[in-house]
């Protein structure tokens, strides 16, 4: 099952850690982007190629170690058509190379149009008697703002192709408090999301007692981590918000259960812009500091 | 301003619709989709050829007498890359035919990433010293849960390129309660949501007292819909949930203000697959659906 094969790979790895894949044009060596400008202008095409290119190495210099990658939708998206292209490739060489990839896209709607981005990203469109995969992830975020019904489609696609969902529940930004904390006669409204999710995706526990529908919590609220961790016992956790944004190793600690599981820290800025401060190449640069925040997190995850 | 000339392309044509194209290949003619096929095979590539026709034929129907379309993200990129050519090509078709175009992503997410997404879809990319337009649209749907964080980059995208932002507020689905409908204080959740654009819009007022930040409101809650218009003065309303999902025109009569402005009304299935029902063809069928929305809507919007 989708959400076992991804524990499966931090456990062979010793590594919980999924490297975000946010390529901002200023992410991609200097070099690296005037060569394909070089070739094809100014253009934006020009700078898909770089990101595909750019990703390819990355996916290289951390398949063996790193257990997943998290590609940022946005930054494809902000290089139009040619920019999805460039994602396609990037989540089809990842998994080529074994790595679990989790779309980053958090979306949200409702009914046929929630069928759609679904297919979209973990199943299938068919083309007359064709079946097409138009992109092929394992796992997609998504927003719950809509409720039961903005987040059954995407666990049908996700049950029938053996995939999974990630839920933004407690998201890592310094003003996330001011509609998820809201108070609600015992709850919060994060609470309430939280609770949402784990019992509507109960029916889906796999090997080692995680559903298809994980939750994002932010690593920048340490104690909101603890109390989640205890109240969604069956809730896979996707942790954003570690170094750049703050969190530590000791914020996140209390994520894992008591088998140094059930959870997967994100980094991005951290080591993906690693040759920014170190120098040198930029996929030697990310493997080191990968190898570090894996270090880091190896310390913690068993308590 | 932007909100204005939306507004102003409502008055001239007396028509607060906006026509959802939501290009599900169902609702594309057969003989429309076989066409591309037979070239193309059974490709998405074939596919978003017909969607980029049918697109097309829809906009040279409908330009004359409905100010505005909502390409719905999530069936384009449901055809990988090659759909989300065609909606660059819908977005720049609709609007050299004069059309507002409202892209209906419901995208989400904090710093740098929303601004990669505004960029994508409200702003400029640049590539070495070259601006592009990824997607070029009037307006882009938003999903507020972040809260501010989540909400700012684009306002700011939105008022440095002049577009405008909806952000889901009470959403038209059965379920839409379970989270938005929480009681926090005297408020509800969709209540906080929409105070928090209200107030984070409030400098960004146009000629006819609407901001930059508008807000999605479900036909299907007429209750919330003239509580909202009551409380959030300065907030242009989106309102799905007409016709397919259960909405009449008696529930969002009063969604306008007393001089007939303040919101526009979106239907998608019974304007775009009208020709299944109607037959002949779909392009005509579709013109004359928004016909008969248009002069429901004249009979209610001036109270």
């Amino acid at each position: 099952m989708s959400i076992d094969r991804l524990q499966e790979r931090i456990d062979k790895m010793q590594n919980p850690t999924v490297v975000g894949l946010d390529p901002a044009l200023e992410h991609i060596p200097p070099r690296m982007l005037e060569k394909h400008i070089a070739k094809k202008g100014e253009t934006l095409e020009a700078a898909a190629s770089a990101v595909a290119e750019w990703g390819a190495g990355l996916i290289d210099a951390l398949c063996d170690i790193v257990p997943a990658v998290k590609p940022q939708m946005a930054y494809y998206e902000a290089l139009g058509p040619e920019g999805l292209q460039a994602l396609k490739k990037t989540c089809d060489y990842a998994k080529s190379k074994g790595m679990y990839v989790i779309c980053d896209g958090k979306r949200n709607d409702i009914g046929s149009t929630a069928e759609a981005y679904s297919a979209a990203y973990l199943g299938v469109v068919k083309v007359g008697a064709t079946e097409h995969h138009p992109f092929e992830a394992d796992a997609l975020t998504v927003n719950a703002y809509f409720g039961t019904d903005g987040i059954k489609p995407f666990i049908e696609t996700a049950v029938k192709h053996d995939k999974v969902v990630f839920a933004l529940v407690k998201t890592s930004n310094p003003s996330s408090g001011e509609l998820q904390d809201m108070a609600i006669g015992d709850r919060r409204v994060y609470t309430a999301v939280g609770d949402i999710i784990e019992g509507i995706s109960r029916d889906t526990i796999g090997a080692y007692g995680y559903t298809r529908v994980g939750a994002v919590v932010g690593a920048t609220y340490p104690e909101e981590i603890v109390f989640l961790r205890d109240r969604l016992k069956h809730t896979f956790f996707l942790i954003p918000g570690y170094g750049a944004q703050g969190g530590s190793a000791t914020d996140v600690a209390r994520a894992f259960d008591a088998n140094g599981r059930g959870a997967i820290v994100n980094s991005s800025r951290a080591i993906i812009a690693a040759w920014k401060k170190a120098g040198g190449d930029y996929a030697s640069a990310a493997m080191l500091e990968a190898m570090r925040m894996r270090d880091e997190l190896r310390q913690v995850m068993h308590g």
